[in-house]
């Protein structure tokens, strides 16, 4: 617990302690203050655990650095508000915390990416009787290698607390904007294998990267889909991301790898996306390295649409893979909404408009009345 | 000077002694069994000039480890027998020296490359009056980078020792054939540049590993041709030796680059052979990695169609780039023509015919008679 929290209302204190009463720009300062890169995310979270304890309408349940508060009012619908606690690494020389308010706007490591998102979760959580019951999780270890993620943990260890909801909402940063599903995306390696000999003689070998050109004519020439899901258009794309062959200057080389990237819609399973590769490359010796299906944006159900109609805002398909397809592995449609640039994350200069963290909450509270 | 000399002739002695009255398997032994891996060529070296110093019909040069001895009788030709005197490494467990006879085969690190060859022209230096001028070069430095090269080194420092022949014959194993002159070799690389972007939004970039799609169809479609020069016949070839391109698995790769071997025949200058590979990539960035002239075999003139009348053995091109293109760059063709087979050189069980040294001998001695 290396963090050194600092309030900006001026009380500084020793411990941290968030109080959900404030307004969400100071909230979000609050909670960046408690610096929590990934895998020091302890003290943000007791922070939260300690301030939502007090609701009454809500149950928590923590694994490892991660918080899950559920309300269990009997209603017709459940909907998931999410968010992770992480964040990536500070600047250096200044470090980009402690947060600083300068005009309109609320400058500093994790304002976009996410605890902007996470302070309007925390305002909705004091709405002590919600038009749907909730499910809030605040998780660790987004920012990182996928095994410290905290959707994942909950995916593997307590997956009913997710698989209930009708829909979630991520609250990633979208400039406003909904951002429904996303597509998946699969890696495969197509392997090219020829016969080494001296390159003075090529006649006595055969040469594998000569054969890759067949594969890269196919993925020029190949028409990607655009495919409309729930009223949203994905754009799939399949592209070598990267080429390697060759032993020395002076051999015929014998094997060459071309890794292909197939960005799939999320009308496709992860078989589906692996049978149009194996289909596209049938000729080579294809290998899928990693395959991770995408998201359905789940507009057709009442609570998305509800969601959506509330905002008021525009909706469009989301083309990167993000944690919304954890929450499509346990069943569950997700979108993305959040406050700030999503091309402001990780930037040196992160920042995010007080007027969209406003605004955030205000339609979140407007939908949840 | 590490080495530990052993006569083959049952007569150790600590000091290394070459015998040239001994018959030529008897030779190849003794050079053999002074090992000369490569910067370890000092005493062998000792050993020829020692060997060669009583012949007065020779006058000798030391350049290094590199001995250049010539005979003076106003011939109307002049030829150079060159052999590089350094090998490749021992092999272990057991060494693969000293030499033994085994049946009609002498077994050795050296037996095949080359100091077979080298015996063979100590043979050679006997003979007091032979029928044209000889230049003898035994030199260091072949088996390791260019610069260790003892032929490079007369180009550098004494070219003059050279350049007054009409014709030079290499000893490195031929199988006992005339290989004649050699092909030129040149790299390019060849670069396509993109755009990066992430892979769930291609159309943000532009993908440099695509284009390169066109690099390897034009080298497919290229048709290499086959050139007769001095009556032998050139193969010439263009191959991708290596291709590399991708920055990470999400990324679309803004860069690749292609590895582009060219051999050419001996017609061709350096700048004939980048005018080649310019022109065939005109739309590419093209860069001239390495580019060494190949060397004509010179048979059109009156000592080469001599040695090769007087061997009455089967002339073909060398296909590979070998130091009979140092002769060339001097401004002499040249020949290999050497006893063992090729393919053991540096094989752990390299090992030469008794019948090949001793017809090797017999072919130049017959010419210089």
């Amino acid at each position: 617990m290396s963090s050194s929290p600092q309030s900006t209302s001026g009380n500084a204190t020793t411990a941290p302690v968030l109080d959900l009463s404030a307004d969400v720009v100071t909230l979000t300062a609050a909670l960046c203050d408690i610096e929590s890169v990934s895998l020091n995310e302890a003290t943000v979270c007791d922070a939260i655990e300690a301030a939502l304890a007090p609701l009454g309408h809500l149950t928590t349940t923590r694994i490892g650095n991660t918080l899950v508060a559920r309300t269990d009012l009997g209603r017709s619908e459940r909907v998931v508000l999410a968010g992770h606690i992480d964040t990536v690494p500070l600047t250096t020389e200044p470090a980009n915390l402690p947060t600083q308010r300068r005009g309109e706007e609320l400058w500093g490591r994790g304002t976009v990416d996410m605890k902007g998102g996470v302070a309007v979760q925390l305002k909705a959580a004091l709405v002590a009787e919600p038009s749907r019951d909730l499910t809030f999780v605040f998780y660790e270890g987004e920012e990182i290698d996928s095994q410290y993620n905290g959707l994942l943990h909950i995916h593997q260890q307590r997956p009913e607390l997710i698989e209930d909801a009708d829909f979630a909402v991520l609250l990633e940063p979208t400039g406003s904007i909904v951002e429904g599903g996303c597509k998946g995306t699969l890696r495969a390696e197509v392997v090219t294998k020829g016969i080494a000999a001296h390159s003075a003689r090529p006649w006595n070998g055969h040469n594998a990267i000569h054969d890759a050109a067949e594969v890269l004519a196919r993925l020029v020439a190949y028409q990607p889909e655009t495919v409309e899901v729930d009223g949203l258009e994905y754009r799939e794309a399949m592209n070598a991301v990267g080429i390697a062959g060759g032993i020395a200057g002076n051999v015929i080389p014998d094997r060459c790898v071309v890794t292909v990237n197939y960005r799939y819609a999320p009308d496709k399973s992860e078989d589906d996306a692996a049978a149009v590769v194996h289909q596209l490359f049938s000729d080579f010796v294809v290998t899928i390295v990693d395959n991770a299906g995408g998201a359905r944006p789940g507009l057709d159900r009442p609570a998305a649409r509800a969601f959506v109609d509330a905002l008021g805002v525009d909706v469009v398909a989301k083309q990167g893979w993000t944690d919304v397809a954890r929450f499509s592995a346990m069943g569950v449609p997700a979108v993305n909404f959040g406050p700030g640039d999503p091309n402001l994350a990780h930037h040196d200069e992160e920042r995010v408009p007080v007027d969209q963290l406003e605004s955030a909450e205000a339609a979140l509270l407007r939908w949840l009345a």
